[in-house]
Formats: structure tokens, sequence, C-alpha cells
């Protein structure tokens, strides 16, 4: 149920919750020590769609432990998120909030899209994965690899990628992705 | 203007064709000989959006040239044709088709991702670019090229990406793309 936030808004989720449930931890492959899940993520945390509200949470200040935000008011957020939102099945971020200080901690996005190939197929990609600074060594990077690597074919995805430097590579290959023979990376810039 | 299908569909196309006039071609890099432009492409070829007529036009006969397709219905075609028409700037799937023979010929999607970081900004990626066999030799995988990135920044990318197997790096290259030091693309596949 939607619920206000301080500015009055609307706490709109960016995707049903519900479809955080399609994912199924027990066909997991890491090991967690101590043991934590997407039902329980750790103490006082809680692991959701990113919510209209965020904005007040610390969304874009945690983005940009990860690369350059920018100056985003409130109102080009809700464009963006509602942008988002209209499009079904596409942008499924997922964050962690610190409950008792309603602040997001981490988030990582499954990004979806649809095909014609594939007997109308999709295709998810990881993008925009961080965690805040004081709650990095938790696992939660982690946890939200996992919990969008198991979310991925249950919304449709038929292949799943993602790009990442070289010191990462091994971290990313715990979670079942790997460099393929024969695939080249290319990419150009217009502006930062 | 809405016209008829064969079928009697409504044939409408994907995104406005007006986004098309964003492309600036005496911007682009190369070379043509013959001279051919995104508003002049050849004898009896047009480029335009995809539109829902084109099931009727062979278009997933030409993306079978690329790659697995499958038994597509009409229905399964039209439901993800309005699924991406839903998406608003999400999805430019640019087509060429021969207007004499009605076939679609040739076809390259520039697909949006939005995003919070860069200023609200969006990536693009290129996506599945196929040119029909008897069609090829006529720089069309080229002009379609050139005309997707020459769209992407006037639709709001900071950046635009693609993956390609290794005889096309030299290809990709003259539009601009490069392969950047410290940048790994990893997949994963859950099915074909």
């Amino acid at each position: 149920m939607d619920k206000q936030t301080e500015n009055g808004m609307e706490d709109t989720p960016l995707f049903d919750p519900k479809i955080l449930d399609l994912i199924d931890f027990s066909k997991c492959n890491g090991e967690y020590k101590p043991k934590i899940s997407n039902k329980n993520p750790g103490d006082n945390l809680h692991l959701r769609p990113l919510s209209l509200g965020d904005f007040d949470r610390g969304f874009l200040k945690l983005l940009s432990e990860l690369t350059k935000v920018g100056d985003v008011s409130q109102k080009q957020f809700a464009d963006r998120f509602h942008q988002m939102k209209a499009c079904p099945g596409g942008y499924f971020i997922t964050v962690l909030e610190n409950t008792e200080t309603q602040e997001v901690v981490a988030t990582a996005t499954l990004a979806v899209e649809t095909k014609f190939i594939h007997s109308t197929g999709a295709r998810g990609r990881i993008e925009d994965v961080v965690v805040s600074k004081q709650y990095r060594g938790k696992q939660l990077g982690k946890l939200l690899l996992d919990c969008l690597t198991l979310l991925a074919p249950k919304v449709g995805c038929y292949k799943l990628s993602l790009e990442c430097k070289d010191p990462l590579v091994d971290f990313y290959s715990t979670f079942g992705f790997s460099k393929e023979v024969n695939q080249n990376y290319m990419v150009q810039r217009f502006w930062d």
C-alpha cells in the first residue's frame, strides 16, 4: 500500500514488490557467513524495489558513490521514476534500506530489454551496483547480485550480462558470469 | 497517419517517425559510394520506424538471418510491439523497406536505458543489426549504424555501446566505437 513520504508524495514502488518473491534464494550458489538472504538481509535491513520516497532516503547520494550523478531535483527524480514505471517489466531497481535510519544503503539494477528474437525473449543487464561505504563487508553487494541473477530468468531473460572493470571479473564469475570468446564490448561517449 | 495492413491491423509505427528527422546526416563521418543517406537510402528503399504491419513484411524472417527467432505468432508480435511502444523513448527499432516489394530488408535497433546517474541520463545500445542476404554490399548496414549513432545523443544518450564478434571490431570502429581498457563484458545464458 502506498504511504506518504516526508514531503507528502505517495511512496510508490517502482515495480510490484511481489516480483521479488519470485526469487528462490534456496537456489543460490553462494555461501554467506553469517547467513543472510533476500528475506533477512541483516539487522534493520529490508530488500525492496526502489520507491518514489527514496529521493529523501539518500538514493542519489548513494549512487554518487558509484559515479557522477549531478544536480537532480525532486521533480526530475520523480519524472524519471514515472518514465521507468511506465515501462512494464523494464526496470527492476532494487534497494536495501536501513529501516531504523531510513537510509538507502545499497542498490543494484536489473534492466530488461525486450526483443522479438529468441521467441520474443528479453535480455537482462546488471547495472549500477553500489553499496554505501559504511555498509561494505556485509555481503550486501553479493546479496543483491544473487537476487537479481535469480530474478532475471523469472522475468523472462534468456541471457544476463554486465560490464565490469578488471579487478571485478573474479567477483562476477562467482555468480555464473563469464567472458565469452569472440565477444567484444565497444563504446563511445557523447558527454560525461 | 495510420494505415491498414493486409490483415486489417492498424499500421502503427513503433515511435514517432519525426524522431528520425533529428538525424543530421551532414554530420556523418562515413563516405558512401554511391552516395546514399537516411533520406535517400537507395532505389525503392525507405528508412522508417518498425511498424505493426512489418509482421507481414518479413521482419521476423529478416531477424532469423541474424539469430534464432522461433515461432512467433502475429498476436505475440503485436503484444511485444505494444509493450515496447508503451515504453516511451525506449526502443528505436529502425527498418529499411523495399517499397516496391513491400519487404523489410534491413533493421537495426537503438535500445535506450534511462538512468538516474549522469543527471538522469540514458545509455544507448546498438542491437540486432541485420541486412537481408540479397541486399548486402549496398552500404545498408553502414547507413543504419550511422543513423542510429547520430540519433543516440539526440534522444539523450550520454554513451552508446554494442557487443560484436572479433571480425566486426574494425567495422564498428569506423562509427566511433572503441574497446576500452579495463572494461570486461561478462554474460550468462539461462536458455537459448
